[in-house]
């Protein structure tokens, strides 16, 4: 889902850099003599990388930023050095974001609410009709002026800046997310189905980490707790069920 | 403005491959384990050229079918072989435009209607929520169901695929286009502004080819044709005007 | 040597596609204006990359089929996106093998005979003239119609379907795949050299691995058990030898 | 055809290049760690470019040869500098030659026989095993040592150099062949078919330039001279067709 | 020499930019994380091509300005969109000088002296350490503070700007210059001694417009005028030398 | 650093090749119809890596030599086949270095000196004017005549053949040297600052193992061995740092 949302995170900010969406008026990749938009992106993971491939590919200019020396070496690999990899700090942060038309915000930190990277200091200070596109709204967005949209009503205006903040972004292109989802679940389902629940969850640590309750017993550390519950270690469970 | 209007075809016809505009809910590059949308561009010409570069770029499937060779062999070279170039018969066109998903038209004669490339019977046949996007409608569009749209509301539906019809696309990206129009007239204003009109009517035949109305007299043949006047060579009415 | 056969599998896939060997008389890559042939590669691991990269050199159309999403993303950043990647379903093959011009078959199951996945009903309902090339040919072959065939009688013919099984493909082109041998082996003829055999064995457990039988015992677990003898761990075989 | 040709130029090189065809055994682009083959082309025009083509696309190593500084910076752009061009003395060709494992013979001379640029010496100079495809056949071919061939035994060997020198190439992929011809020569067809063959001859003179003989009078000079005709300009026989 | 000029220009320039030569101390490429220098090539003819490719290839960030639309557009297919096109103004040339980390100065108008158009105030302006190259010096060079250098001694510094501005810079790459410049004229000296001086002349318009002085008389219409003696049409000269 | 030094030693190699600083007078990527020059790289790690990048960029023609075939079938992926990947024996080192314009010498061993894998007899033999850059001097360099240089005076002349073995390459580009040091260290500097030393001891290994000397006790086993003094366990050091 995270390339299914990095791809689209380009096309929904060329759409809203449009005029009548409320944007600057740019193409994005620009036309000969005349400037393309600058694309800063923040975080070079999934998301980060296969948005800089759809805006390279429409020819804007494109920088990203991101605290790993790793990600960014493996992005200027990746794009034989035709993406501006920018270590991100407080300083540089702001720099690119102040000239940017466009801001992808791709940090994700699995299982957190995503950072706040971009102020609302610094939205006051982008261009007018410059546009913010945050990728990471599903937990909490990583801009402070985010808050969550839906594909009927994607965008609203702060400071004069364009937000698109969709949550669920992939839903927008359903056909390709479903079958995306279907490749990426469907040797589990296959597994389930020849094993049966037993077996697979037996042999399968992915499948017993899945595992919240059995037989009456909750199995989640987390869903226990919260629940004021016993734990069972999910092991312990399972090896019960043969019995 | 074709290049600006190319590039910006494909941005439109991605947008309305979205669910939420009526589209397959495809995204136009795929994501690795799904296809890529097919993307067919009918005309080889500056938009066809320019669609194809922001087509490839998004990872499109893309085809472009042309009736001269020569536009066939410069679209194979300038992409080195990325994009499917057909030539373009009856056959063929009825062939890609019904296996599509989105199709762009941009075939434009300069000084006359673009021809009805795509019939209403392909129309119907043509996959549910597939996407028209006509470029050459400033010029009464090349499909056979295409009538002009705005910007505010860019599309409408025939028989269950989307039409997007937009006159005077490139109003869309206003920054960009007004630049791209500066730098291909200011040549022009400035030589003006430097000869005075005498002297940029008598070393300029681009700017005499422009020259309508001379100290009442017409001179330009088709007007003074229509409206029933006397016509007067531009050449001679200049000629005149230095006495 | 999986190299070696990805990338000749073109090579012969394009030189059985001519008239004269049966094939449609198609050229790989087409030319401006005509098509190029549809090349379907099932595995996407070395054979499957090394197959798709001359393809794609060739200008033909390539999708390569995998049950792997990882080994699926990792080809489509390889090629930026310039290959279809297709999860591999019954179905999704079925679609994709029917509509080919030519298929390569490059899945290779380590130490297990490779799965028929392409059915004798898929073969008699492919295009006539179309090409199938069996690089899994060593390991019982990938096709259901699949027997294995020599350099000089490279191919036959099944429901009008040629058919390129040659076994041992990189012995075609024995001086390359000469001095690749020689490049994979000769770290460690130069250790066994410099070392003598005990040292060697002793030090680098891939040596150790090798060793079949040692002073009148078998050390090999499968040899030992196929031929009924006893079965020494090698390591102590080894250390005996020291004494 | 000369794309056609170019293009089947190095796919037939290849297959000979295989032991079983008496070529050195090697495989056109090598592997990681041996090197490629090294492919010279003679000449930088349509046949030339297309070779080039696809011997970059199996990564082989690439030099084209031409007489015109024009073709090499030619080339030079379309593969942004992947192919070596070097201006073409017979100091260089013969450097170059002698120094290949596949050469390319692309040189055309429109209405006039093909220049014999590689001599027999240079031929017995070659490395055993090496391969010459001569494109040129047709017209003579431009190896001293060229004879035709066919499709069903397509080489012949002079001083261990595999001669490769098939007439009529494009044959062998009769299915692209047909369509390519058929797009190339559609446009006049439909021409004809609807002004009629009077008004065909003379609005285009390209029909013009094609009619040998009208109402018994020999309107082709070349055949009026070779065969002792008396010999009248096509424009007064179309014009007294009218009448 | 264009091309050997242009492409050294970069290789020039990257050297300049070292801490040693004067330069700010960077890499022209930057490495990842580390933004790459801002390169802005005045011109887009065959020098601002040629170093357009070279810069690009040293992984910079490309800018290149021209005052004519079609060169920018030649340039945005020839490199795929990687470089950024702008239409040159008084506005817009100062706004990427003052921004730029290395500026190549390309502007060559045959036969005379190129215009002046980096000032004295905008080199003031710029960053301390930029450097400036100058291909144009050769003709009185396009920067105001440009006066001509040795490859012995190539640089001095205005305004803590660093200008390296060497007269006849192919001449530093003599072995690369002597085989380009023998490769352009070889024809003609072959066709010279071929045909013997008189009928070279009267067959190639290009030797005639060489000819200077003949039996005494001037045929060089420049020299004439500058030297105060009769000019005699070289075409009657040469006639003359056949009686 | 590494980068750095790999990016910068092709840039340093094209300036020495120039005629005036002693080299063959040839340019890097040649020009359409002069051929490049051949550049070496000995080594396929970071430094090889870089520094084929740039090679690459330039236009010369570009063979790496390693004994690793991992690491070479990586450089043949990461550069689409561009540059000749060659298994490194004496045999063939000694081929490619006799046959070069330039050599790099990029195999760095971490802590040892580096292997001088080009002998003295090699450098005799090369072609006058040709170039060794030697990247692996601060290690010892890896070529038998190679001996540590300045920026200041980065060159000198053995057998004909010009060395340049500057001792801190990326000093020379200081600027975009202390960014990528400053990235590369960053992290480092504000978990120390964020958690104490004692902290930072503890819970990073990168810490621990840079720690010497604590409380009058060595803690660096290397360090003890080499002055005498007793060794204390880092980790018991730190633990009663606690107490």
């Amino acid at each position: 889902m995270s390339e299914v949302a990095g791809r689209m995170s380009i096309q929904a900010g060329a759409h809203v850099l449009e005029k009548a969406q409320g944007g600057r008026g740019m193409l994005l990749g620009g036309v000969p003599g005349v400037a393309p938009a600058k694309v800063v992106i923040i975080g070079g993971g999934v998301v980060g990388s296969n948005a800089a491939q759809m805006a390279l590919g429409a020819r804007a200019q494109v920088t990203v930023l991101d605290r790993s020396t790793q990600a960014l070496a493996r992005l200027d690999k990746e794009f034989n050095g035709a993406v501006k990899t920018v270590y991100s700090t407080q300083d540089s942060l702001e720099e690119y974001v102040l000239d940017a038309d466009l801001v992808i915000g791709g940090v994700l930190i699995p299982g957190a609410a995503a950072p706040k990277l971009v102020t609302e200091a610094m939205v006051k200070a982008m261009k007018p009709g410059s546009v913010l596109v945050d990728v990471a709204i599903d937990q909490g967005g990583c801009f402070a002026t985010s808050k969550a949209t839906t594909h009927e009503d994607p965008t609203y205006v702060v400071d004069e800046v364009v937000h698109y903040c969709v949550a669920n972004m992939p839903g927008g292109v359903a056909m390709t997310s479903t079958y995306a989802l279907n490749n990426a679940t469907l040797p589990y389902i296959l597994k389930l189905a020849n094993l049966g629940w037993k077996q697979a969850l037996k042999q399968d640590v992915h499948f017993l980490a899945g595992l919240n309750v059995h037989a009456g017993q909750v199995t989640n550390e987390h869903v226990a707790k919260a629940l004021g519950y016993a734990y069972l270690l999910p092991e312990i469970a399972v090896a019960n069920a043969d019995a």
